[in-house]
């Protein structure tokens, strides 16, 4: 079993997460998409705004030409949620070849907590000192004697496989473990999700860090697209319809008017006195000397005209 | 080449979908997800609950549990993108094995549209009735000297596998084509949607409805958390942030609360001095007095405990 | 957790394997590779020949056209084999969400043996009782010291998911898992082997019931092509060439020669005198006068003729 | 549409292979499996046999450790067989959103043959020139008439998802293209092999290039032990035994016991007068002073221990 290598990244007691290899980035994400739109090489500025989108749209098929290939160490049980995940290409340690170690996860008492009342699936407030000595204590009881069992068992040459069968999931295992970046994105959407266990998701996020170096831009989109994505139901919607005056949803679209306008002029600029025309074109309402007032103030954002569009379909959705 | 059957569902001129089997429905997506939680079966209303959750919630597993195998026939070009999907099961008509037939995909003039101007891939407005013929004589004009081609070269004793390759792909193609819900939904949500091919949505329309008819609850959950689900990225919420009034989101907040405990009530009906209780932990706000005329105003819907809380929260998140 | 129910197989212990549901069998083979094919249906002669000529030519596709669906209930040891098979869709039990049960695998005296010393990965030999007694002593020492353990953990409040870490990978699990045919035969191929651990070769031996009863005709053929197949690299042939004479393969040849004649001769009845001219035609060397003798003899087998034929063009491999 | 690049390798008339990135290689295999032994490091000649052991066997996990990304152009009618293979991750030209190029497949006059009549896929013989011309003539007519018609559609503003419609499968197109190692191998011994179509040959036979370049050891033993392996279903096997002599089988077996001992004796030299023992240790039955003949000959070969001893036994199971 391997101790922490330097380059690995520490999680929890004894495990970890070690970049092996990896192949492309950014790049190679906006290389692939421009062959589908057969298209040469662009400015670094486009490519941020093609990766995003990419995320936006949810083509997915060129994050999948990027690819990670992580060494790790963790509980069995961790292991266990692990690899449901299964585009994975895994190589794991085996206790049929390969006698077991003497590893065993102990949880530091800051994490041992209440089953959730509310979550099923959950914690909830850590637990008194002397229940978590007690949950330290048992801990090390099953950990030590059953591994003091197995030495013995295996010392009787009894099979291996047989043998390991007493050993409890917080005994550490190891695996070498390759995905492509859609794949792994997904992993940490949903393990490093606050819903996730404690215990993976201190690996999700070491992993997320291999991400964030290797593509930067794709990692914020799927932040800004995913991770921070508000998704309203149907149902959802008809709420927020029936309350949502329309007094307000013009009152954003009427400022997405002056950003989209704002942001057209800035990507290719116009003679001054068609500024008005496009804001008009931009479904603006203001009249032309209101329209001169704000504009000079300088307060207006640009933004991605295509995002800004997207945007107001989905506020006239909204609308009464 | 198949003739259309009778049980199949006509898609263009001469393409069909047939379901040849199938399965499980909603009933097999409960009872994998039962085990999951531990529990046996229950009564129909909290299946429904159920697979609404499981939707609402990305659990895909339960609803993989689901098979359909469908035989279909249609253009080469919609089986290409068709193919792109990687999860299903293919068995295809092969043109190094057996010869062509003379089936070519004609347009139906309505279905003659310009290109798009503002979306790369789509089409706008019909194409006036010259152009139409034109297109018409010229689908044929290829189809029909292709085919003629073909057939004197295969008469030459030519190899099928090269003659084959000056076949245009709007010959007919036909295959067995097999997969889960979870992947078949994911089809129909891209291959449905308005920016599809117009070619291939009328297969993933007849496909749709084997879906409804096999597993009526997932079907409308996807459509109403998934299809109709309405999302915003983080820079949209920022945007809604800034100009929706606190008010506004209170407002809302407050109806909820009276959904949620007119819900909670319906579920287990609680003692009627206990209902201006349960509507404060709800999070209400109005007076003892103004609660008892709304509530019995009998204008209180009741909904999901779940969502409704869940909706709650994601307004918190919109709260300036 | 589940008991066993009536219509499973039961494995182990205290485990089973049930078959739930399942989609299409030989027929659903034959319907697919057809479609390839361009023809329709035939007799079940010509199915039989056609299903087991897609194996030996290794054409996979029609396999993955029949499904089933298995609850099974298995150590957590043999889950964590059995999950590697990547195809297959899975809902497992949830500790995290449920409580564990207290059942755990206690290996069957007779099958307790030693670490085998030529098969890293494997068993050789019983033990001695005293050590078996060991054995199943530590089995049950283990499996309720921490099965109190936990109940006590749990009754104190601590997280389920944290509380099961101490639980040893000989507790029973279960799960819902559905694969196509192709994929199944491949797990069954690798697990009912003898080299696979005897605990997972028990359901995968119950699982190969359900393929016999609904797919014979496959089962039978992927015995006969993959299990029972013999292969012989490139380094062993060049090893068979140099002491294998000519002589012995010349006269397995001939053998062939009479059976493919015999076997044609069966599919389509040719005249009397036409007879000889065919068995030259298969490379048949006697004489007439001979052929005559043999041919009367009524001790020639026919055979499948493509795979007469295939087997005629190996030989001629191993010939120096 | 890319021309083809310095660095790709061209295939057919205007196609090309070109390996745009590549993760990992022999040693990313033998890394990967030894986690799987709880092993470090060691010698390359140790290396060597376990890639050998582990194709031999058919573990194929350690070799999905290694991705290979290619950039391709090839004819539709390619692509087409080429996207079943259904674990790559494609990015491809897409005829929705960009304009066909004038780019098709003309055969070179050489691969221009007759329909074979024993493989109901393959090709037989050169056609004669007359015939030959016809077949370059037709595609050059109807390649570009289609391309004409395309252009004129083109430009009277159809939508050019419709209008590509009309394009033969003889069109360029092109794609990225990202496997792993052991599914790149699996690839390769399909569309390498004999019966598959010569279009796609050519650009498997390239990538197989890079295969080897990148992973020599694997690529030798893919070719030893799959490519070149002779494998003999268990009818044939019948056959085998019934006319294989006994003595035939003895003779081969004794001369692999000579084989083991030397191979035994150079891995971990012994003793001269232990040489005999170990000899007949592996079976040998020639007496000592035939042994000690034979043994000074110089004319005994070694081997893999582990190999000579798997090919044993198989003989065995041939032996009446």
């Amino acid at each position: 079993m391997s101790e922490v290598p330097k380059d690995a990244i520490k999680c929890l007691d004894k495990g970890f997460v070690r970049l092996v290899d990896s192949m492309g980035g950014d790049d190679a994400i906006v290389q692939a998409a421009r062959v589908s739109y057969g298209k040469g090489t662009s400015k670094v500025s486009q490519d941020r705004g093609l990766i995003r989108y990419l995320m936006r749209h949810r083509h997915t098929t060129p994050f999948e030409m990027v690819e990670f290939k992580f060494h790790c160490k963790m509980p069995i049980f961790v292991a266990r949620q692990w690899v449901r995940h299964r585009t994975a290409n895994i190589n794991e340690y085996s206790l049929r070849y390969s006698e077991a170690r003497d590893e065993f996860y102990y949880p530091d008492p800051k994490n041992i907590e209440f089953q959730s009342a509310l979550n099923m699936q959950g914690r909830m407030g850590e637990v008194p000192d002397d229940l978590k000595q007690k949950v330290k204590d048992y801990f090390k009881e099953i950990s030590e004697r059953s591994f003091e069992i197995y030495s013995e068992l295996n010392d009787a040459g009894v099979a291996r496989e047989l043998a390991r069968a007493i050993l409890p999931v917080n005994l550490y295992t190891e695996w070498y473990w390759k995905n492509d970046l859609h794949n792994l994105l997904h992993f940490i959407g949903l393990r490093s999700d606050s819903h996730a266990q404690y215990e993976i998701r201190v690996f999700s996020d070491a992993m997320a860090e291999s991400v964030k170096a290797a593509a930067p831009i794709a990692w914020e989109a799927y932040q800004d697209y995913v991770i921070e994505g508000l998704r309203f139901s149907k149902i959802e919607q008809s709420l927020l319809e029936k309350k949502l005056p329309n007094r307000v949803i013009d009152d954003i679209s009427e400022d997405l008017a002056y950003q989209l306008t704002a942001s057209l002029h800035f990507n290719k600029p116009r003679d001054k006195n068609d500024l008005f025309l496009l804001y008009q074109k931009q479904g603006g309402s203001d009249s032309n000397e209101d329209f001169n007032l704000k504009w000079n103030s300088g307060e207006i954002q640009i933004g991605n005209v295509r995002e800004l569009r997207e945007f107001k379909e989905k506020l006239v959705k909204l609308k009464k």
